[in-house]
């Protein structure tokens, strides 16, 4: 037996999220059905992050103790034929025995995407959350900068949740703006309008995109967060209120869960 | 009765195409259902370019003569909240009585984008062709500059196609790669893998784009073009024959039709 590191990317849009669930089809699910099939020898998968129905990822990492003879250019190549082109594998390597995805994670990074133009583009529906408020860029990153360091983030822990620590560390936040990016006049795209990722032309699409670095997660926090931030950002609520909300605990007093599809979780830090 | 000019953007992939067929759903048919509905007049809608199905575009432009008294802006909100996701209205305009998108247009810029990673990203896979041979992009370059000016393009014409008269002139090709163009190093996506357009970060996905400029593009013109130079590419054939090739006027000489999905119509000149 072997245990392995796979790194993953994958649009959530069509799944129930990363964990298997009663109904419907998981990441998890597809990518344990696969390795069962390539190496003859029934394969669980340990995730590092488990990301909701509809999250996307551009990095999650996933372990693996599989059985079978299979190289790793073999293993790659083959999973990625079982596996549908919304879930691919990026990379496969070898990994110490005592490597588990979640465990020996030390960080991890997300980006929530907001769409910020009047009209969504096509190419966006799937990949942000279309906010048409006009927002005010400068409260939300310091309302984000009052979040840097360790926490209880209990306040944006999904309703229901029953984890006994709710500290977390956020080691960096960013707010990126189309304006602040280093971006180049477009010649491929309509002014306030994006396409899909050029290979050769940055997108001029008007947008955000809210950037978390933390060693660990909790359920929806990222979203709540966002939600939150964007009731700040339209003037419901005032950047300095960020302390008090956080010490408060309360998931009631934060804003709404931002939807799914903005959230991409980037990679995961061993 | 007015004119109206209408700007928009699609992802074409659920779509029959631009033109309403015998079966499944166009993009017209949706735009003159909507249009007949909000004015209460039967309407029909002629688009600059025909679009086939799986064709996406950034700003497609087409005319309608259009019954109702509803202002531009009740027209624009009208539509957007009529027509799905995947079309939308980015632009209406009331036009000179004698408007016409398609014989009007003077110009118009394709793009044709080419996936060259060895893995496909899943943001990428309904808007790119993959292409994993090794491809000699100086060949390329030289074998596209081979179609500028005014040529008869009966070579690149979809077989079957009846047009009397396939003189065309491209005023304008490029290849761009992600190493020509001004890419900075993105900290969001992973090394070879792209993830959706970002807002702020230029994706770093290895890939090229096709950009065609020209008065007008036969049937599968753009993508027979872009089959063609994938073998010069990929040394099946030589930049050098391309213009033995176009005085051929002979379609089974070309190399294959490109599929859909890499294909957008960025916008159209007047």
């Amino acid at each position: 037996m072997r245990i392995l590191k796979l790194t993953l990317a994958y649009d959530g849009g069509a799944f129930v999220g990363w964990q298997q669930q009663a109904q419907g089809v998981s990441i998890q699910g597809l990518i344990e059905a696969a390795l069962t099939r390539i190496t003859g020898v029934e394969t669980r998968v340990t995730g590092a992050g488990r990301t909701d129905a509809g999250v996307h990822a551009l990095g999650q990492v996933a372990s693996a103790r599989i059985g079978g003879d299979q190289s790793i250019a073999e293993l790659w190549r083959a999973l990625n034929a079982l596996l549908p082109p919304d879930i691919r594998v990026v990379g496969v390597d070898e990994a110490p025995a005592d490597f588990h995805a979640r465990f020996a994670a030390r960080g991890k990074r997300y980006a929530y995407r907001l769409a910020t133009g009047a009209v969504l583009s096509p190419f966006e529906r799937r990949y942000a959350w279309h906010v048409t408020y006009p927002l005010d860029t400068v409260a939300m990153s310091a309302a984000l900068d009052a979040l840097v360091g360790t926490h209880d983030f209990a306040t944006f822990q999904a309703a229901g949740s029953a984890v006994p620590d709710t500290v977390r560390t956020l080691f960096e936040v960013s707010l990126l703006t189309s304006a602040s990016a280093p971006l180049t006049g477009s010649t491929l795209t309509e002014p306030g309008l994006t396409g899909p990722p050029w290979g050769a032309s940055p997108s001029a699409t008007p947008g955000l995109v809210v950037l978390l670095r933390g060693d660990g997660f909790l359920r929806h926090m990222v979203r709540n967060i966002v939600g939150t931030l964007v009731e700040v950002g339209r003037g419901r609520r005032t950047a300095d209120s960020m302390a008090a909300l956080l010490e408060s605990r309360d998931r009631q007093l934060a804003g709404p869960t931002a939807p799914p599809e903005g959230l991409f979780l980037i990679d995961v830090e061993y």
